[in-house]
């Protein structure tokens, strides 16, 4: 049976685990340098960067969701920003993915955002589908764009 | 002579001016629902969803930049994400935008964001153009999926 909590403090570990399994997924494990404590500091300091809830399956995590919120200054409101989604591969298959974006749906319609959204890799095209199916639509004409690393040392420097 | 300068909450009638005119720019003035009392909630309430910065030229104003924070969870800390840019038409060309995404790289850099990020529409080539030559780099491979409106309302029905 399927039970979806919100994050505590001390799911930190457990919440590091899935990043890491979901950077495995999309090849790029060796990207991911966070740790429980920064995810301690900014999921459950004073000042909320993110929130999280785990799935459980009979009690065992299964999976997790992590939001936090953007702002839509046409439509004047907070939206809903889904960062990371995962369901680990054994527990696939039994609507769990599906239930974390409806938890996610519910939260976002209670709070009236008018946008509920996410990013996704091109590539990906099992999730593609399955989130068109769910509702959502593509706007492959907004690229976006980062500036990271030396390259804003750079630009803050000018 | 150019100043920036962090928003105040008499300036959400200005806000929401600007915002205007870069929908219009977009080609989508219709869409812009907010209004002043919204930003002045959003911006300048007790949680606030956004922050804003002034431009102005010999005291009058020219442009603004809008941002909220987002999260990496590879990095294990928040980024800084720009929703809005713009720099009014008889003001183009003075170094105005460049000074305000220099504003904000600073911003970033100041609270070691890692990230600090945008989107542009595609057929806007000028400005994907000018943000390469400030550093920024194209990440075409995520495509944004946004569920909204009816689809929702639907999807949190489930």
């Amino acid at each position: 049976m399927l039970a979806i909590r919100p994050a505590r403090p001390e799911d930190c570990g457990l919440l590091l685990a899935f990043v890491r399994e979901l950077a495995e997924y999309e090849k790029a494990a060796d990207e991911v340098t966070a740790t429980e404590a920064d995810f301690r500091r900014d999921g459950f300091g004073p000042r909320p960067r993110f929130e999280a809830a785990i799935a459980e399956w009979d009690g065992r995590p299964c999976g997790f969701v992590l939001w936090f919120y953007n702002y839509s200054t046409w439509a004047g409101r907070h939206g809903l920003y889904l960062e990371d989604l995962f369901v680990r591969p054994e527990y696939r298959g039994r609507g769990i993915g599906k239930a974390l974006l409806v938890h996610l749906a519910r939260l976002a319609a209670e709070q009236r955002c008018g946008r509920y959204q996410w990013q996704v890799l091109d590539w990906n095209t099992p999730s593609i589908r399955f989130y068109e199916a769910l509702g959502a639509r593509r706007l492959p004409e907004w690229i976006t764009m980062r500036v990271e690393g030396p390259a804003l040392t750079a630009l803050a420097g000018r």
